[in-house]
């Protein structure tokens, strides 16, 4: 009966959204149309979002996976509004943090502790809902709009599956829950969960972006005792010093010498965890040649372009010891791990404040995009209605 | 007092030895003169000898590192004839394994658990001992013979560094004995402490060596429930069926099916552990691409030709939660995990005589050769004067 209820309560939604419609051109805000929730389904009013990485990579791409026209964002926090039938997790009025892998909560992969890759909706650069394939959004020509990363947070409203969505503590501030729903997962999770970060260890972290800042932070919350940060934007060696880190090396600034051996001065010939946070095979390569001998873990964590190899001499793979592997949003298992950070933060454990360095308005989106490309925001909060919060 | 008593007794000692004095033509048994132990090595007295495939591979090359000429072999167990001064840790009549990694019980390395790379002395092609550079083989022009794997076990008698040697429990049958010195440890301590088999997975090892079968009794030891064997070579297969495979594949039989989708099919997905036995890196490929998405381990055991290259898609090491791993000597530490092997054979846990396919005389050291390159033998073990055995 409650079902029937909810279901007939659907009506779509008419809201702003900020679309894009070519290859790094500025976005732009448009009423569209945001259809009711189907089965398993949740329809959010977004609080608030914040600008990642990856979605100024999707929006310059111009050939597949790029999709057009398209509601780009994917690291927000929001409300549920309503939720289609089967949908018993989550209610009306819950704050929630969508995130683009899925949790099942019922597959070998989601009953594992070691996997986050859910087997029953893989992981793919799809443009659509995961279960029928089309899409939630139409413009004002009655046109389809897709969707990326299963989350779509440019828009006033969004329609996710539950499978992405995760309930939260509604105490967190939005500016910082929204946060966790990629870049601090990724880099928290990645020092905690793939590498297991151990105390006492040392630490390097290639590429100080907001994922860079946050390995930096799990690994001091584990106990690092040595975490370096390189990055050859002497800007973003200031904004670090804020973060847990107890050395910098500035690449350009280390005249004939490779970076590889001063962190091998530094860390008595390797460090125990390298991390590449740029996407970029060359620096991966850089990661590994700085990783100790006998036990050092090369982590990848940037995404670099799809073509894009590693490659590794054979021999010193099997004579090093060395152990390279990557993490997807930092091996979380969203309905499980994004509670977990979310309480260490209202524990006063987890540092987000400190990611936040600019605020904008919906309107104003396109200034996140210029503060991220110019290396001057690590996290641009975007605010949807910062006067009318729906709580 | 001692020490001087020890060192006064040194004289060089006259024996046969196999010396290599052209790549890939039969090894001529000479005369040589080994001279007596320095400080911190140990003059042995080889009792038999098994052929590894690396002693083929060196044997063959041409370019450096091959050096001529040479004494081979590096898998084998002897008695302590003499030590040098310093020498604590053996006494004249101990049975010991010579290894080609160093234990010198006092780095960063040998003091933790994680690593088996020595750091006083790295592993390295070399042809001499490690301490002064130099030789203990002279021939009977007066020339000096080169080492290999700082053991040289082809010869009636060998110097070892203290570094390189184990004392082990002389009940353990020298034939059995010998294989721990290398292809057995790389095995079993490939699934033992590389990969870390867990009781109830899945492995799949490609490559049906000696160190290939050493893997499946490592894993079956381990619990592992299926255990698949890969390799081109019907005769291998069925030399397999004494080992605790639970399946073959034979790649020439599958059709167009690759290999890595007739394992997914096998084991719900990708095995847990794939391991390289063969040195290839098209095979690397095959075994990264038959692990299990999200947790699934590519352990590197096969030795590749010096200037192979492992390439991955970067956003496939990304995305699929694989990890990459190579193995020295299986990650054992000599000293500390050869007894331990030697115990779990006389505690008939683990098995070693179904390794040993074939056995010669010193004299026929040759057909060792043959019987490996025309994949009859799993290891043929050649005795140093099986008559008189030293013991």
């Amino acid at each position: 009966m409650e079902e029937q209820e909810v279901r007939g309560r659907g009506k779509p939604i008419r809201c702003r959204a900020a679309i894009c419609r070519k290859a790094g051109e500025p976005l732009q805000i448009e009423e569209v149309e945001v259809a009711p929730p189907k089965a398993w389904e949740v329809r959010i009013k977004i609080i608030c979002t914040s600008l990642c990485h990856s979605d100024v990579t999707i929006w310059e791409m111009e050939v597949p996976p790029a999709i057009f026209p398209r509601i780009l964002g994917h690291e927000a926090v929001g409300v549920v509004e309503s939720v289609g039938v089967n949908v018993k997790e989550v209610k009306e009025g819950d704050t929630v943090i969508p995130s683009a892998i899925f949790e099942c909560q019922d597959c070998r992969d989601c009953n594992s502790k070691k996997s986050n890759k859910c087997s029953k909706f893989p992981f793919t650069f799809s443009s659509s809902m995961p279960r029928d394939g089309g899409t939630r959004f139409t413009d004002f020509k009655g046109e389809e709009v897709y969707h990326f990363g299963y989350i779509s947070s440019f828009s006033e409203y969004t329609v996710v599956d539950i499978a992405n969505v995760t309930k939260i503590d509604p105490s967190i501030p939005p500016s910082r829950a929204c946060l966790i729903g990629c870049g601090i997962s990724t880099g928290v999770g990645a020092a905690w969960k793939t590498a297991d970060v151990k105390a006492g260890s040392t630490v390097a972290i290639f590429g100080l972006g907001a994922i860079g800042f946050a390995v930096a932070e799990g690994a001091r919350l584990r106990g690092a005792t040595k975490i370096i940060g390189v990055d050859l934007n002497p800007n973003k060696l200031k904004i670090g010093k804020k973060f847990g880190f107890t050395d910098f090396i500035n690449p350009s600034s280390c005249g004939n010498k490779p970076v590889h051996e001063v962190i091998a001065e530094m860390t008595d010939g390797g460090a125990d965890y390298c991390f590449e946070c740029v996407g970029s095979a060359s620096v991966v390569h850089q990661a590994f040649a700085s990783c100790r001998k006998g036990w050092g873990k090369t982590i990848v964590v940037g995404f670099d372009k799809p073509d894009s190899q590693l490659c590794f001499n054979s021999n010193e793979v099997l004579l090093s010891g060395k152990i390279i592997m990557g993490t997807m949003l930092g091996d979380i298992k969203p309905k499980t791990d994004i509670p977990l950070l979310v309480k260490s933060y209202l524990d006063k454990e987890l540092r987000l404040d400190e990611f936040v360095t600019h605020e904008v308005q919906f309107e104003d989106i396109n200034k996140a995009f210029d503060l991220l490309l110019s290396g001057k925001s690590i996290r641009c909060v975007i605010w949807m209605d910062k006067q009318n919060p729906p709580l």
